[in-house]
């Protein structure tokens, strides 16, 4: 019987750091016969204690299912793992979930293609506790007949997206998508030092931070369509009051001895879209002195 | 009859920018009986329209309600309407939206009781359009007499929410969220430049940034109780791992010519947390780099 017509095909994990470990989870959960491997074997203890099996070598690990997951470090750490497997990989679909360039993506399909394995290149986004829930997204990009033939296997572990078929496509919205995600956590996190200066505790701020992203994400939509049109009507709020507004924050944020590199670069990047003649556009109008050339 | 005990108090707007007249259109919906008045009259028209009544001068706005609600650009604009008219202040009611510092909201705090009148400091939380919705925050803090006395008049232009006695705690939190604002917009903008490289529409690439916060949102939930214990467990995802990532961020920005400002700040931020011993921490441990000593 052919694993991918069960309604559970059996899958390997390679690499059970706190992601892969989170993966092959919600694969057992699920009820998939799940093989796993990781550099440092005893990470595999707990998983091989809810009924994963244990393979002692990468080799066992590749031969034990037709989808492998590969889950490590970064590419470098992939390479060192498969490099030595190259003629194990033939029939192969390999699902790689290791973060990395879209140039890396391109990269590895030609490599398994190759080697005669098919690959689907996808991008993680939650936090290993996130993964298993189904609103939480896998991005995917590269082969769509990879895509769809596992679609039920890849919507155990997230709500699988997929973006096209380049396969640079889930890494590059990786990146676009981390980049939002530092912003804005480093953004909220001077927010909290700066009203917690105040004795203000961050569980108390957040809930109020949470609410008002809701209210910057409706920003956004306004201001997505704008983007396109290359068209920026500052008919909400101006880049020029959002300069005056930036530096009480600035001012607030010294005067409690906190580090301001963060809004001092905003603001420089604000008043270089003013230079740019676009203090009367709304804040969509940033982007033109974040684009390239 | 005191203009208080009726449904819908008199209230006087003084600026009619982009902001105050949104707030002059809220309370006329309402049903409020309202007196404008701008530096620039033209802009009074379409309120005028809608059953505004114009005052010809300031002196005339003040004295036509006992409920002033000032939103201009800055305390320096504030005090150029007002400063003339103290003594017409005693008695009135002015709560001011017009966005500041803390210390600002203390000396007008200060300025406000010498003359006679009480005083409440507010920010807004949304932009124009969204004035009148009741999810939209407005923030307000100084008398609590006069937020409770004027809570129904204040529910008219958004969800108010009261801080403390504290007449800075407006202006802090106002400085806090929009820096928090400023950072998801830039880190988005960043992110849609990026995409749009690869010919993604920023309408494609904003849902998915939308639905990305919500699981952000998740993650400032789990970090602020760590916060506040100064214990950050690098159980979900560590700052080392981040720094791996932001790395490929740069890298696929730097390949389309994208300006790589807020990415480099982001990780030389992380690079400092990790040299002060936060490299396996959570990133909530990011704060410690930023908070004052
Ligand atoms: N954690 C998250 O929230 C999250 C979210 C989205 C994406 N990701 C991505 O998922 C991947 C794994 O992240 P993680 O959080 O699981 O990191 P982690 O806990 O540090 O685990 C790293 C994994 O890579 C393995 N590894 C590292 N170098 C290796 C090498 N030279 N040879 C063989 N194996 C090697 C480790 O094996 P050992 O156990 O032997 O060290 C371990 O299995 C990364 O690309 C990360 O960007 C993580
Ligand atoms: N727009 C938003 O999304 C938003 C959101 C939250 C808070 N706010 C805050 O609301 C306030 C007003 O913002 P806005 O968007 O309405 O700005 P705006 O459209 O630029 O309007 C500025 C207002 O201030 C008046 N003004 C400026 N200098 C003055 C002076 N020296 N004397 C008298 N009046 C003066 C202007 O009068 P003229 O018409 O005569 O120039 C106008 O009424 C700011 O503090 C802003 O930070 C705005």
């Amino acid at each position: 019987m052919n694993a991918l017509n069960t309604p559970h095909p059996a899958v390997t994990v390679i690499g059970l750091g706190q992601m892969g470990s989170a993966l092959a989870t919600a694969l057992l959960e699920r009820g998939h016969p799940t093989t796993v491997w990781n550099r440092s074997a005893h990470k595999a203890e707990p998983l091989v204690a809810r009924g994963a099996r244990l393979a002692a070598t990468p080799e066992e690990a590749l031969a034990a299912s037709s989808l492998i997951i590969a889950c490590v470090l970064d590419y470098e750490a992939l390479h060192t793992v498969l490099d030595p497997l190259t003629d194990s990989l033939a029939g192969k679909v390999l699902v790689n979930l290791t973060s990395g360039s879209p140039e890396q993506a391109h990269e590895a399909t030609a490599w398994a293609r190759s080697h005669g394995a098919d690959y689907l290149d996808g991008a993680i986004m939650t936090t290993p506790p996130g993964v298993g829930r189904p609103e939480m997204m896998f991005l995917y990009s590269g082969s769509d007949a990879v895509f769809e033939a596992h679609r039920p296997t890849l919507a155990t572990l997230g709500d699988p997206l997929y973006l096209g078929t380049d396969p640079g496509l889930a890494s590059l919205y990786d990146s676009a998508l981390l980049g939002l995600m530092w912003a804005t956590m480093t953004g909220w996190l001077h927010g909290t030092a700066l009203v917690g200066a105040e004795q203000t505790p961050a569980t108390t701020f957040t809930p109020l931070a949470i609410r008002w992203l809701t209210a910057v994400a409706g920003f956004l939509t306004t201001y997505a369509p704008q983007v396109d049109a290359g068209d920026y009507p500052g008919d909400d709020a101006t880049v020029d009051v959002q300069i005056a507004a930036i530096d009480h924050l600035i001012h607030a944020a010294a005067a409690r001895g906190i580090d301001n590199a963060l809004p001092e670069l905003l603001k420089a990047t604000m008043e270089r879209a003013k230079a740019a003649g676009h203090g009367q556009a709304s804040y969509a109008g940033v982007i033109e002195v974040l684009r390239g050339a």
